[in-house]
């Protein structure tokens, strides 16, 4: 066999590294020709009031917009045609109301339509046979140059928005109508909108391709979601990279964290929502700030719209008119981690001219309310964010008090104002009172200064706004370290190996197999030879070096240590012979029906520090996923687990072990050595190459346990068990 | 010595069951001399408003109200008296408004006072030694029949509400004015306010003290409070228990989750914090519902004000008008284990009649819009409300959508007003929208429907309002209990012996000792003899039987284990003698400053499902309480313990061990068999009764492990240490 040159891994990466796809935008939102299929001109009826409004929306764009009607020649005095076959121009966009859609985008699929929307239900959401069978036929439709919008949508996409409202704007992206409309209606707190885009089942365009699009938008400033599901996880993570990329935080309500939840999701768009937790792992590793509700959809990204990112650490300066509220929002911010750093000397003697002795003149600042009405009050507020240490203002308002709430209310304005200038840092405010038909509170709103309702929900918004600054600040997108060919590889002959062994094996690979597929990926694994009789086991533990383990193998069994069917701690040629005897006839007894495949000698860890499980499965939408905790009660009981998806890099590696609790014991507890970390992640590199490459051909890897020596010695793999895919 | 009679043990018990304190509140609310100290006609003096404030709503109730001012003989048309002392009745309140308040607040006491309130701060919470000793002479002045509400507060008390609001009315306690602003501000939501009540520093009056005088007036429907810090834990729990026989709630924000809470707080009214799982452990025996925001706050009061209690197992029937809004919800619900539960089949078929196929008609029902808008939606919210599973009905109100929106809210008020009347089970709406200028949501508010300004916080709410109506049903006062004697209580000797124990050593107690004051209140511990030989140590593992456990006596060595100090599963006589010869040398170099007693040698559980830990130790404001836990990475790794405060029943002893996540190893795991859970149960009830007897003699206890063994084969405590109060 010739050797093969270097770069032939590269073709077969970049297959599985698509960048998302390019659509031709300008169709949809600057068309020539627009048909409308299924508009009447019946009184009363929905499609009616549809026509008029694509006729008016796109008409003020430019568009020729045509009715479609199988009868009447004429809609509301606009020329109709029969079909769309029929019309005189080829359709940019053509908008379809009627209930069987399949006719008409079939039609305008032959026309070389830039999109279709179809409006009408009946498709996968309805969990039929025909509902499945349609959507899949809108499928095959869009397997040319016609984009799909839908089924299950509206016109939403098309909404005029409120013009002149501060800062920048706010593009909503949802798989509910419903869902997003309080979302828009975040313009009387001063929030313009973009567009919004309601997405339905996803049939064609999905979330990737409209979030793709955003990023490359100018003057976006979030990205508000409603999603049930996504239907390609890479898609997602690499429209989430480049929304990243260009600053733009998405804020998400994903579905799907109880069980109620997943099922009515399905009911609804079809969507299924996939594991949470691999979800909440994909999230954090690209910034997507998931929250619970629409009120903090709203406020967060408003927050962002209006604040813009910070450059620093995200030091949050408070100023509380009471103590209370100043106990109040430090002990949300203590909880969450939220940084509300002490002033400098010199800020507190600044402080100190205005602020009487018995108040508090650090962070977070005390006012009493006694200076807050006056004019010298700006200059305090002035002098906390002139702070080095501070990178926004926090102004809890806790109640609607004449006099102190609106004359705050009129410095925060000004201070905003002078920050959305370029010449200050930003403010934040929270208006805690039920009344809201306040001239402040409408001031705070019409000025774009970044309102909340709450502290707890402002507090959260800090926090997020510093996490999202610092890691767009510090962000390497694992797609072009991908590209890169950093992360380890296996050798041709290795990945030729493990493809083979994976090929010749039906069913589960046994653990001798299985660790050699491992291996093939330069995993380190303890070395073991599987043997047939007591001679052998003798010799092969002499070679090894005693104490040794003996344990049966079979890739039948799962839980062999609760079977009685592992030996530790063999120390000589007798105790080889006593185990060798002891683990075949229990094997008998307990498992009659396995396949047994000898007897595994293996050399025995002595110093582990702690033992830790990292599996590879997958994971809809993302495909192969890879999970790390430790083992006993840390996965049995806890649930102590963490997940990464591929493409990610060794700081990645590292922030998933980090982010289980039982770290604690690899750092060493109670005067314990502190385990391999650094091996642990070069392993978990190497599982992320193996899975990479064969994780079309892998149902189920577990690598369980793999023993972590102390710091410098290593992590070896002890047993393992690889389920190819059926 | 004589047999004590088997009531002798309650006196001591009613000594520390003492009742809320009686104190006269009418003297307060309905006074007939009033006096104001420091009160003015200064122009534009806070003094001159105050005096002016108190003149009339007092003047309102009927008092005769005098201002007390050193020179003036008149203020504002008012005769003044130059001192509390030469005023011409016995003043019923005092109200002090002067910087320096103590000379006022001694003659109000010499002059018999019902109440005097003291505005001014400069107490304890400057943390000064002039601070300390100002309020140690307040405290002083409050050892008589005079009452004492503040320092540091306010007239909030004597400030009159709306009237003619919806429902019954909520109650606010705070310790500070301003976070209680923005809740009486819930009167723009319909939620009426029955008294704010202020208390800053708690000097005399305190939170509980209000609070068992709410839990006795007519019409309260919920109290709502912001709290630092408790002064006295038990009057707490007495004022909480009687909040729930009278099934009124409370619903808290209890700062003091993060240090810097904790810290400010300090600064703020001199409270100090106390651990806050404790609060938290407490807070649940008691069904304090703990949130973390005003917003919080505010409309779960109002829910519980206007919806009432619900009789059955709080299942929520769900309409949305989108099956997006219904997925949200439902996921929400899933994750707070709402019970949303399935409607009967004649409840769908009853449906069906007005939703179309392709929509839900099952809970969560999906309308889809489609009837919200006809008159024919009443009915289905009735069928919905009708259905025996359903308890209360929740309609998520998504967007403001003319047309629908409007009149989904007309129907839920003509519901609401049903109920109200007594025919019919509850309604509770959520208003998403940020737009609040709304027709609907005005009705809404004036009407009383419960409102929530989110998905998530409704459901937090409805969660919550099943809960406390469970516990109302079902609540038994440990106080009452306590009374009857049910609880484990020693002999009297056994009582005498243990304290006798605590008496005489001087230090820590070793480990001998710990168990016999363990054994004395009936915990079962292992068989072990101290002894300081190896032919004693022989003879006692012969006796014992073998396996023993050896193990090197000690105060002063906390873990002994880790210093090789403990030789388990030692087999026979020469094991023994090896055993007792490396502990003892063991120890001279691993621990030389301890002092030695000897060598324990004791039976080894052989049998242990579990190890457990028990502690008691002393939690402010709370006194002696103890703490549960699995051992091992369980308490060391994930701080899984769990806390119980005197007193409390079997029950309440079940329930913190079923708080724990460690609970599922107890409850027997992968094929183990399952512990003695009842053994634990009574070995943490004879643990508070020897918490009840001794807690004012030992500062701490650690029993560490508890092997807890099969079911049916008991719990034995292994080690402990005991520690004497100072």
């Amino acid at each position: 066999m010739p050797e093969p040159d270097v770069d032939s891994a590269s073709p077969a990466a970049a297959e599985q590294a698509p960048a998302l796809r390019q659509i031709d935008w300008s169709r949809l939102f600057s068309p020539r020709v627009v048909a409308v299929v299924g508009a009447t001109d019946t009184e009363g009826s929905p499609q009616r009031a549809q026509w008029t409004q694509v006729r008016e929306r796109l008409g003020a764009l430019g568009a020729d917009v045509v009715p479609v009607h199988p009868k009447k020649s004429d809609i509301l005095g606009v020329r109709a045609y029969p079909s769309v076959a029929e019309l005189p121009a080829d359709p940019d966009v053509v908008v379809v109301l009627v209930r069987d859609p399949l006719p008409a985008v079939e039609e305008a699929v032959a026309r070389g339509a830039g999109f279709v929307i179809v409006f009408s239900a009946g498709f996968s959401e309805l969990g039929t046979a025909e509902g499945d069978a349609a959507e899949a036929r809108l499928r095959e439709l869009a397997a040319g140059s016609t984009r799909i919008i839908g089924p299950n949508t509206n016109l939403n996409i098309f909404e005029p928005w409120q013009q002149g409202l501060p800062g920048r704007k706010l593009a909503i992206i949802t798989q509910s109508g419903y869902q997003g409309r309080p979302i828009t209606q975040g313009q009387v707190l001063g929030i313009g909108i973009e567009m919004w885009a309601t997405l339905g089942n996803e049939t064609d365009i999905e979330w990737a391709d409209v979030a793709g699009h955003l990023a490359t938008r100018p003057g976006v400033g979030a990205i508000a979601t409603y999603v049930e599901g996504f239907q390609d996880g890479r898609a997602f993570m690499l429209a989430a990279d480049a929304c990243v990329r260009a600053g733009i935080p998405v804020i998400a309500i994903k579905v799907g964290r109880s069980e109620e939840g997943r099922a009515m999701a399905a009911a609804h768009t079809g969507h299924l929502t996939g594991p949470d937790a691999v979800h909440d792992a994909v999230f954090d590793q690209y910034g997507v700030i998931r929250v619970d509700d629409i009120d903090e959809v709203i406020e967060i990204s408003g927050l962002f719209c209006h604040a813009g990112l910070l450059p620093g650490a995200g030091g949050v300066a408070v100023y509380a008119m009471s103590g209370g509220t100043a106990s109040h929002v430090a002990d949300l911010c203590g909880l969450a981690g939220v940084p509300v750093p002490h002033f400098t000397p010199e800020t507190v003697a600044a402080l100190g001219e205005y602020i009487p002795w018995y108040l508090k003149r650090d962070n977070p600042v005390d006012s009493g309310g006694v200076i807050t009405a006056r004019p010298e009050n700006r200059r305090v507020l002035e002098i906390m964010l002139d702070d080095p240490n501070v990178d926004v203002l926090f102004a809890p308002i806790t109640g609607v008090f004449p006099g102190m709430s609106d004359a705050l209310a009129r410095d925060l304005i000004a201070l905003h104002e002078r920050a959305q200038a370029g010449q200050g840092k930003p403010v934040v405010a929270a208006w805690t009172s039920p009344i809201r038909d306040d001239d402040a509170y409408r001031a705070l709103c019409a000025a774009g200064v970044p309102l909340f309702h709450s502290f707890g929900a402002a507090v959260r918004g800090l926090g997020e706004l510093g996490r999202f600054s610092r890691l767009v600040r510090e962000y390497r997108s694992p797609f072009a370290l991908e590209a890169e060919s950093s992360a380890p590889r296996a050798s041709v002959e290795a990945t030729a190996r493990a493809r083979a062994l994976l090929a010749t094996r039906s069913g589960a690979l046994n653990e001798v197999d299985s660790k050699q597929l491992l291996a093939a990926y330069d995993i380190p694994v303890v070395t073991e030879r599987l043997i047939t009789s007591p001679d052998e086991a003798v010799a092969t533990a002499t070679e090894l070096g005693f104490p040794v383990v003996l344990k049966i193998a079979s890739a039948d069994i799962a839980h062999k240590s609760d079977l009685g069917l592992v030996a530790v701690g063999v120390r000589d040629a007798d105790d080889v012979r006593a185990a060798y005897a002891r683990l075949t006839s229990t094997a008998l007894t307990a498992a009659p029906d396995a396949r047994i495949d000898g007897v595994v000698v293996a050399e025995m860890v002595t110093d582990a520090v702690a033992e830790v499980i990292l599996g590879l499965s997958h994971q809809p939408p993302f495909g192969p996923t890879i999970t790390f905790g430790l083992g006993g009660v840390f996965t049995e009981v806890f649930a102590d687990v963490a997940f990464a998806v591929p493409p990610f890099d060794a700081d990645r590696a590292r922030a998933v072990i980090e982010s289980t609790r039982g770290v604690r014991l690899l750092r060493g507890a109670r005067g314990r050595p502190a385990g391999d970390i650094d091996a642990l992640v070069e392993t978990i590199m190497r599982l992320q190459a193996l899975a990479v490459e064969l994780g079309d051909q892998i149902a189920e890897l577990d690598i369980n346990p793999i023993m972590v020596r102390p710091a410098g010695r290593g992590a070896v793999a002890v047993d393992a068990l690889v389920i190819p895919r059926g």
